[in-house]
Order: C-alpha cells, then sequence, then structure tokens
C-alpha cells in the first residue's frame, strides 16, 4: 500500500473545479501567507535555538505556546514540498532549505530534536510522555522529511530522521531496559509505518508496532500504567493534570485507557483517536499485503471498524465533524451532538475531520466500501473545506453548526496552536491521492474512483503508461465522463462510488448489463472498459434534500443539502436574523427552489436554495413570570410568522461579512 | 424572623395526609434505621476519638470518606430533636444525649472541633479551607446545637458551639491579622445567622455577613484570591485540584469566582449554591426587620432574585431537580436539563431542592409571592419526597427524570457521603414551619398560607391564643376547609397561595369581594375573617395536565402533572418496556383517565393516570447500513404502535418491584 503523500503526484487538477480553486489558492496564497506568519511568530528561526521570549510564558502548565513549533514547521514544510511538484517557487524552496539545514544544525549528537526540550528544559527530555508533544512532533518531522526525500530526491532530512527514529528505537520498547511508552498525543505511529513504506525501515515499523500493542496497558511499567509511573518520577500527585483531563487520571483522553483493541467507543481527543487508528489501519494494511504479518489481524480489523461505526453513527456531526466537548476537544457519550456552545458544545476541529478523511483513505483500501467514501467526501466539502476562507488567507479551529452569542461564525490569520492551518494545507497538497485508489501487475489493472471532480490519473502498467480522465462540474451537478487510456492487453476494472445519498440513482453510459453495486462501488469490468473507453456517469442526488441528526441527538432539527454538500443560513442572506437561527422552523417537504450564484470576489461558483421558515412562537413561555415553577407550562405554540429563507453551502459561510450568525440544523416542525 | 426549625412546633399535623404519613413513617422508622447506620459506620462514636480504619483511606483528595461525619451526626442530632417534641423515644433521647457528651469531651482547648484535623491530620486545620467542609460541619453542629437547646432547654450543646464560633470570629475576619477566609462548602452562614437570631450573638452575625461579602474577591488575601493563597501555602500546583474542578481554579464550582453581588447566573455545585444564598436571604430579612441593617440591601435583593430566576428559568428540572451534571453535582449552562445519564447529564441531588425549598421559604419572607411557595412545593412533593422509600429506609442521592442502563431507578440504605438521608429528616422534622409565615402584634394577626394539607397552627398574639386549622385531601383534592380563632379583637389577615397551575381556577367560600389576588396570594381582609371563621378554599388544576420544559432545553418532551405532583411511567405498571421509555411518544391533549389505587403494603393512597402513547418509530435510522455518512437519513418515521400507558407520582417509582426503567419526560408527538 503507499498513501496519499506517495501517491497524489499522479494525478493532475487539469481544469476548474472547485477543488482546484481551493488548490490554487493554497498554492498560490496561503503558503506564501503562513510563511510569513511562521516568520513573524518566531517559529522559522526556531531551530536556531535561540531564546524566544515566548519561552517565559509557564501559565499553560503542561503545555507551553511553543510546544507544538517541530510540527508547524513540519507540516509546512510537508505542503510546501507537495506544491512544490506542481509549480516551483523560489521563496518556499529557499524556506525550505533553510528550516532543514537548522534542523540538520540542531541535532543532538545522539540524535535527538526537539526544540522544547533542547532549547527550554534540557534534561527532562521523555520525562512527560502523557503531556509533552515530542513523539508527535517527532511524527510531522518524518512526515515533512518524506515529502522533502520524494521533492528533492536527497536524504538530507530524511537522514535526521532515521536517526532520530534509530535513538527512539533504541530507547522504547519491550526489552530489557527499555522504556514501554507510548506516545500522548498520537500521530507518529502513521508517520513511522509510511517511513517503513518508503525506506523499508524495520526498526521504524517494530517501533509503531508496539506503540500501538502497548497502548492502554494498565501494568506496562513496573507494574504500572505509564503514564502513572512517569507521572511518580516526577514526583506529581495523580489529582495534578492538565486542564483538558476533566477527571484524574482519565486516560481515556488519549485512548490510553485500554488497549485498542478493547476499546468499543471512541474516547477523548478527536485529533489523537484519528491519528491513532490510521496507523491502526495502515498496520491491517501491511498485514494484507503480506509485508508484515499481523498477529490477530482480524481483532485488530473489526475493533477499528467497530470504533468507525460508533464514531459515525454517534458521535459524528452531519457536517463530518467530530468531537462535541471543548474541554477536551473530543468525543461526548453517544448521541451528544449539540450543535454550539449556547447547547453545550460542539467543537468539531478542522484537523479532526482531516484525520477522519485519512482513516477513511486507509479503511477503503482495506475494505472498499462506498460508506467509508461517502463520509471522506463529507468532511471534505463540508467540515474540512469550511476551515478556511475563499481567500486562502484565515481559518477555523473549531467548526460549530450553529454560532452563538459567545462564539460567531469567524476565522482567524493564526492560532497560538496553530495544527490547524497547515494541516490543511497539506491535505490539499496531496489530496490527489485521496481521490483514487489504483494498481497494476502482470495483465490486470484496477481504479477505485472514490472523488469526482475534473482530474487526470496516470499511472504505470507492466512499464506502459494507463490514463483515466474524468471530467465533471462536480460537486455541483453529477454528471461525470470518463476516458480510460490503457496499455494494450491490460485487463482494467473500474469501480465508481454510487454515493449513499444518491439512494441508487444513477446512470451510466453507455449501460452496462454485467456492471453490478459491491458495498457501494458500482463494477465496471475490463470487456465493458475495453469496448468503452469512453463512458459517463450520472449521479443523482443533486436536488436539495432534507436531512437530520439521529433521533437520540434530542436535536429534531432539519438541514438542507445538496450533493456532497451541507447548508447552513447566514445573516449575510437573512440580514433579518438577530438571534443564530435559533428560533427558525423547518417543515419537512416545503419545497426548495435553486439560484446558481457567482461570488464575483474570489470567482466563486455556487448554489443558493431557497425556502421558507418559520418563526418559532414561545408566547406561552415568554409570558410566563420569572422565576415561577417550571411546571407550569405546555410546550411551543403554533408557528409564528412565516419568512423566506436563502441557504449556502456550509463552506461559504463567513466570507461574505455579516454578524457571523449561522446555523445548519434548523428547528423541525 | 423565625426559622422554619424555629417555629415548626406551632403547627401540628393533625389528621391523616400524604405529608404525616411520611412524618410518622420518619419518626417511628427512618430515625432508628439511621442510627443503626450511624453506629455500624462508625460515625456513632466517632468524638470519642479512636482511630477508625477508614482514616486510612487516601483515594480520594481531598476527600476523606469521614470528611462529612460531623455533620452526619448533626443532621442526625437536629432530626432527633424536631420529633422528640412531638414523640419522645428513650432510645433516640439517650444517643442524642451521648453523641452531646462526646462532643464536648472532643472540643479542644481553644474551642476547635473538627473530627478529622483532631484525630486524622492534627495540626492542619484551616489550611485548605476551599476542599475541607471544617465550617460545613461546624455549620450542621450550629443547628443540631439549636434543636438541642430548643428541646432540651439547656446549653450543653450550644455552648460548645458558641466557644467554636467564639474561636473562629477571633481567626476570621476582615481585621489585621485575621484570615480572610470564607468556606468553600457554604452552610455555617446561615446557621450563624440562625444562632445570631435565637441567641443575639453579634459575632455569629458579623462572621456569617463577613464570609458572604468576602466571598469571591479576587484580592482578598495579601492580593490573592483566598482560595489560591492557601493554595500556595500548601504549596501545591493550580493544577492540583479537585476531581469535582473540571478545570485549574474553577472556583465558580464553589460560587467563589466572583462576589455574590455581581453573580448574575448560579453556577458550581447545587447544595453550595442553595445554603450560600439562604444566608443572604436571611441578611436581607434582618435588615427588613431592621435587626441588623444591611448597607446595599437593594442590591444584595435583586443579586438574589436574579440568581433565584435564572435558576428557576433555565436550570431546573420539571420535578424541581437542580444540578444537570454529576461532575460538579451542579448546575450546567442555561437549560441544559438531559433527563438522564443516557442523554449526559441529570443529578437533582436530593439535598439541592431541600436547599431550594429553604430558599423559597426566606424569600416568601422577605417577598411574598406565590413563585416562591409553587417552587417550593414542586421540591417538597416531587425531587424531595421521591428521595425516600416509602417505607423510609432507604434513599436516592441523585433524581434522575429518566433510568438508563448505566443508572436505574433505584434506592440505597446509605451512601459514603450521606449527607441526603438525615438532611430528609430534618426537613420533615420541621415542615411546619414551611406550611406558613405568622405573626402578631399589637391588634393584627396575619397567616400567609403557603402549603395545603390537614393541619393546626397555633400562635399567641398579644398574649392570646389564636389558630388556624386547615383540613383537606391536598395533594390530592383541591378542597381546603378552614378554622380561625382569634382573640376578640384581633383584625387577621389571611392569604391563601393560589398555585400557578390552578390557572386562576379557585373558588372562595362564603365568596369576598374585597378579597383580591396579591402576587398569587388571595388575601382575606379583617372584616372577612371575622365574619368568616369557617371558610373554603377550592384550588383547581387537580384535572392532569401535560406540561413540558422549555423548548430551549431541547427536549421537546411531554411530562403528565396532577395538581402539585409530577408524574412518570415505571416498567412495573408497564412491564413489556425494556428500554427506560426512550422511545415512547406522547400526544398532547391525548385523554387522560384517573384510578384511585391504595398501595396495601405501606397503607398509602395515590392517584394513578393512563392514556395512550405510541412507540417511536426509527426504522429509516435502524435500516441505515453502519458506520455510513450521517448526512442521509431524513429523520423519524410515523408513529409506530399504540399502547396504553400508566403513569404514577414521582415519588412513587421504585417502591413497588420492577426492572427499574422509570421516565418523565416522554417524547412529543
Amino acid at each position: 500500500m503507499a498513501n496519499p503523500q506517495t501517491t497524489f503526484h499522479h494525478t493532475t487538477f487539469h481544469g476548474e473545479s472547485t477543488l482546484s480553486i481551493r488548490r490554487n489558492k493554497i498554492s498560490r496564497v496561503t503558503l506564501q501567507t503562513q510563511l510569513e506568519l511562521l516568520r513573524k511568530t518566531g517559529r522559522y528561526d526556531c531551530f536556531e535555538l535561540k531564546w524566544h521570549s515566548i519561552y517565559d510564558d509557564k501559565s499553560h502548565w503542561p503545555v507551553p505556546p511553543h510546544q507544538f513549533w517541530d510540527s508547524d514547521l513540519g507540516k509546512w514544510i510537508e505542503s510546501a514540498c507537495y506544491f512544490l511538484m506542481e509549480e516551483y517557487d523560489a521563496e518556499i524552496d529557499a524556506a525550505v532549505r533553510y528550516m532543514v539545514k537548522t534542523m540538520r544544525t540542531a541535532q543532538r549528537e545522539d540524535g535527538y530534536l526537539n526544540l522544547h526540550y533542547i532549547v527550554v528544559e534540557p534534561g527532562k527530555r521523555w520525562t512527560n510522555i502523557r503531556d509533552m508533544h515530542e513523539f508527535y512532533n517527532a511524527g510531522h518531522l518524518i512526515e515533512a522529511a518524506l515529502a522533502h526525500y520524494q521533492y528533492y530526491k536527497n536524504t538530507e532530512f530524511l537522514d535526521v530522521m532515521e536517526k532520530y527514529v534509530a535513538l527512539m528505537s533504541k530507547t522504547f520498547g519491550p526489552g530489557k531496559g527499555q522504556l514501554r511508552a507510548y506516545p500522548g498525543h498520537p500521530e507518529i505511529e502513521l508517520s513511522l509505518l509510511r517511513l517503513y513504506k518508503v525506506t523499508k525501515n524495520v526498526d521504524a515499523y517494530n517501533l509503531a508496532r508496539f506503540f500501538l500493542e502497548e497502548r492502554g496497558n494498565p501494568t506496562g511499567q513496573e507494574g504500572k500504567h505509564y503514564y502513572d509511573w512517569e507521572m511518580e518520577r516526577r514526583g506529581e500527585s495523580p489529582y495534578k493534570r492538565p486542564n483538558s483531563y476533566p477527571m484524574t487520571q482519565d486516560y481515556w483522553y488519549c485512548q490510553a485507557h485500554a488497549p485498542i483493541k478493547e476499546q468499543q467507543t471512541v474516547e477523548g481527543h478527536a485529533v489523537r483517536s484519528m491519528y491513532l487508528l490510521i496507523a491502526v489501519a495502515d498496520l491491517i494494511a501491511l498485514d494484507r499485503d503480506g509485508a508484515q504479518p499481523l498477529r490477530d489481524a482480524s481483532t485488530w480489523f473489526s475493533a477499528l471498524t467497530g470504533l468507525w461505526d460508533n464514531m459515525v453513527d454517534k458521535k459524528m456531526y452531519l457536517t463530518g465533524g467530530i468531537g462535541a466537548v471543548a474541554q477536551w476537544e473530543g468525543f461526548g457519550i453517544d448521541y451528544f451532538l449539540p450543535q454550539g456552545t449556547d447547547e453545550g458544545g460542539c467543537y468539531a476541529e478542522t484537523c479532526a475531520s482531516i484525520g477522519v478523511m485519512m482513516l477513511a483513505e486507509r479503511l477503503l483500501y482495506v475494505d472498499l466500501s462506498a460508506r467509508y467514501a461517502d463520509v471522506m467526501e463529507l468532511c471534505l466539502y463540508n467540515n474540512v473545506m469550511t476551515a478556511m476562507s475563499l481567500d486562502g488567507k484565515a481559518f477555523t479551529y473549531e467548526n460549530q453548526l450553529a454560532s452563538s452569542l459567545k462564539m460567531k461564525s469567524a476565522r482567524e490569520e493564526w492560532f497560538e496552536c496553530s495544527c490547524c492551518p497547515p494541516n490543511l494545507t497539506r491535505l490539499f497538497g496531496s489530496l490527489g491521492g485521496y481521490m483514487w485508489h489504483f494498481g497494476g501487475q502482470k495483465q490486470q489493472a484496477f481504479v477505485n474512483v472514490h472523488l469526482y471532480t475534473t482530474a487526470k490519473l496516470e499511472f504505470k502498467v507492466g512499464g506502459a503508461p494507463l490514463s483515466l480522465e474524468q471530467k465533471s462540474n462536480w460537486p455541483w451537478e453529477g454528471n461525470v465522463m470518463f476516458q480510460l487510456s490503457a496499455p494494450a492487453g491490460i485487463e482494467t476494472t473500474i469501480r465508481l462510488r454510487i454515493p449513499g445519498w444518491a439512494e441508487g440513482d444513477f446512470v451510466l453510459t453507455p449501460s452496462c448489463k454485467t456492471a453490478k453495486v459491491e458495498k457501494g462501488y458500482l463494477v465496471l469490468d475490463p470487456a465493458y472498459t475495453a469496448a468503452n473507453p469512453s463512458f459517463s456517469l450520472v449521479v443523482g442526488g443533486f436536488k436539495p434534500r432534507y436531512i437530520a441528526p439521529h433521533p437520540y441527538t434530542n436535536q429534531r432539527t432539519l438541514t438542507l443539502a445538496r450533493g456532497p454538500f451541507v447548508y447552513c443560513v447566514e445573516d449575510y442572506d437573512n440580514p433579518w436574523e438577530k438571534d443564530h437561527f435559533r428560533n427558525v422552523v423547518l417543515k419537512e417537504g416545503s419545497p426548495v427552489t435553486e439560484e446558481e450564484r457567482f461570488f464575483e470576489k474570489q470567482g466563486e461558483p455556487y448554489v443558493a436554495l431557497r425556502t421558507v421558515g418559520w418563526e418559532r412562537s414561545m408566547k406561552s413561555w415568554t409570558s410566563k413570570p420569572s422565576g415561577a415553577s417550571p411546571g407550569t407550562s405546555t410546550g411551543e405554540d403554533s408557528l409564528g410568522s412565516q419568512r423566506e429563507l436563502v441557504f449556502v453551502p456550509y463552506y461559504f459561510r463567513a466570507n461574505r461579512g455579516g454578524q457571523g450568525h449561522m446555523r445548519v440544523g434548523l428547528l423541525k416542525a
């Protein structure tokens, strides 16, 4: 298996599409803007190892503000390398070279490399693995080094990281004298597995696997949970805990409350959870590929898919957002999915949905099923795409489904913990890798098409070039034209995702009697593809539809969707609204009209929707005297006055002005 | 002003009523049962100051299991003294005498008295006022001493507590060298004010007032918040915090995040909040009475009523329960009122609703309005009464509105932290004091009747006896007969509460043209009461009615109520139910029939209700494949099959067997 970060360059986005507009913006605006911010905030040259005044800030134990700087640089380098492969930019190139140079110099003799423990707390490395992000940072730097290696075709950065991995492999593991630790914030596991795939560094595989197998061991180190053991070594009380831990030893926060294979529900910090499970999926894939056999592979697989199901069925917002609770940036109990802060929740971090996409891509590799691809696409066009402004210069961290007095719908230039912005850029940089899985050997080739847009895939089968081009106005229209060009004598199977929301409404032209839908993929066999190198798929579901969260969420809301887009209302289009659309009611089945629009300022076409809504009348409540017994009223009154409502795709929010009032789910009449 | 604990003995419950059944059970069963438990658990003789093995348990910093033992004894003694005034019991009497004797002996030379800091951690007194319950325990012992003084008419116990108060007055206060502390768990404030009222001990008044005025001062001690200051003295990190503090320095947990007068919303631990506000109301009452003038009395009053309104309008369950969140046993954000653990909440502690009743009684004294009395009655008949089994031997701590797999509807004999059971007994012991406010001077007398039952009030006006008797089958029927006997020449005004749920439906016989309803009280002037010493009031609202929580709670449920009772469904009467009535739907307006029943085993008559409900059909959800995109479904299906539902009053739950499935709010169709 190869990951999107390795395979993306087989895809070119060769025509205008909603995705290519975004990718071009990132390549030409965002990368530069982020580089400026790296410079302005002190990150850019931090590996010169000089003192920065921010290092004195001890106000947020255990997390110093510069804790993630290594990873910010890593993710930016990674993004830069992806986009440099498409379009050269001398300033970006120079910046990457400079950063890598400083890291080479900063690396300690024995291979250790971490800004905080080299500059701020020398001598304390690996004393607080639960809270500090050494492994997380290392993981992102490994990913950056792999991207660097791929673009620059030299090992200047990769050597640094392999030396660091050698040190970690010596220090951590099940052997005598080794520490049985595992990262507080998973990430390195997936990057070690990626490193293994590229370099065949078995130490990297073994270390990742150890981290995954050891996690949650209640008696790992001297009969104790590792995090308890190291806490005692630091001389700390269990009651001293970061603010993200609601209670003492709540190790579910970082998925270390039980061995992974025994976990039944997704818990805790959503990004950590996703990064961890991505590595689990990689472990399974390496077993299936025969690269590294895995004992209990089927147990791992059923644990993984069980956690996926729990997440998607009970802990995911309609926008693909995950994480209902701000305190631990993560999952609440099943079906706890409040839309905004005034209902007690909604975090839906950008990085978390990027993690869902990464996990879905891995799962598609080991268990091809449209259920993963549907979620991947849902995240992409909604919770992920809403996280960057149309001008490519501002970002979100949290992606609530409803604004509130406390948190308006808005974006920011940067964050103290700025994981999301560069995560978005590297995702879009490697986006081609999420479009399809493909491969070929001997006389056989296959392409599993997960996402539709205008793009071209090119790869070689037995030395000869195969290409598959798709052209469409997706995600606005469902008509996709394909053109296959395969080497002579190669039997090509093409599988096309039929999204769940299309509800089986699709037309293949020319038609194919033998084509069956298997787990949501329409399978075109080699006979068909040979006879019809040009074919088209028309997917239905591009009429507006009403969707709703699970009844157990207690939401009883309706949301408009169209194709892969989830819609929202904003006061920009509905300027009469002053209370975040809290009291606006929809009726299922009210007719919806479409309006093709063009946002001149950013050159962005889109489809707006119009329907009628009602005011929620609460006269029987508002007429109740204050402070009188709650047991006297009889519920809501009938509907109040009617109004026209204009909806725009969720990713469009907070781009055109307005007061920041926004809502995805409106009350259901 | 006098408090219910002082005035209750003016009332006799002279006929059978739902309240008298409960009071008799407590007097004849509960007090003895609790005494046994005090003996069995080591509490009874703990002031012998011997070591108990439980003192070694350090598993719950900072709260050792015996932390509240002083108060458990205090509340039991208090209850015992109230019931001894009605009916002598030699064993109870002997136990009180023994406990008081041991406390006298245990008291330190300087007046200090606290089990933990005398036996377990000598030398550390008052070093952790935030978390340890020294003041709280002292407060309950003061209340016990007042009850003891009232019954035994000697100062053997009161002397102990006055000596302790003298020590505290010397140690804490605004003076030079004094500590500017205030209790982590409020309680002593109200008990000091009660002590002042009985003994005119001005030090007690001043100390209480200091505690109330100083609370939440961000710079009280050496420029620091007191709890920060003492934390630093203990050498503790702010990140070391009890499990009830979700985040560092979350002093809203104990209402110390801001000065009381500046607090806009009720926050944190619900019991602490109530006990604190009770003392605030007392402070205001003492000002109104002219006993102790209060600067800014109107600011105090508007802060207090603002907090009341916030609580009742936005943070109170239909049952009178408060506290949605288990972690801090307290309030969530506005309108966050999930019914059970599977929705992420519901604590509704018994003690907290007792606190609401105590606060309502104080507010009725300073601001006569049926809005307070309605809530007082709501709590009494629902969240409070449900907390004890009909046999008087088992209790609840939390009172959820819906059971769940994790927490069935059940009661227990006792708790490690057993604040609720003896709180209930002392409340019922002094219940007469909550029935009415009364008074008289010169030629004027008044009785403000808050609660209806069968009871007789007797007091003296100008040395002559006045009595008011009420007879009724309340809370089952609304017909109340009154008989006034007033001394000749005394002008008696009687005010009768018209509950909000009666919606103005009441009939006075003989009728009275001059009688007006003022803030929910029907005012009978002296001319009327002189002409009609026998009169009757018929209050409507005893037909079953549908009630609902505020729409912003996102509950969209319907609940049946009748008179002051809120009803629930239990699997005992509806044995087909297996999922806690999570998917049972009611339609507003469905006809409800009544059924008079008699629960033989406990000699308890009650009214059950019957109506029809529907199954919630979720086929479109259950047919969805697991782990597929949440944005594909369109909500609930139409209603499923119809069933008859039997409802019983909430206090009846978990008394007759069954599997512990119960729900108050059913889905609204």
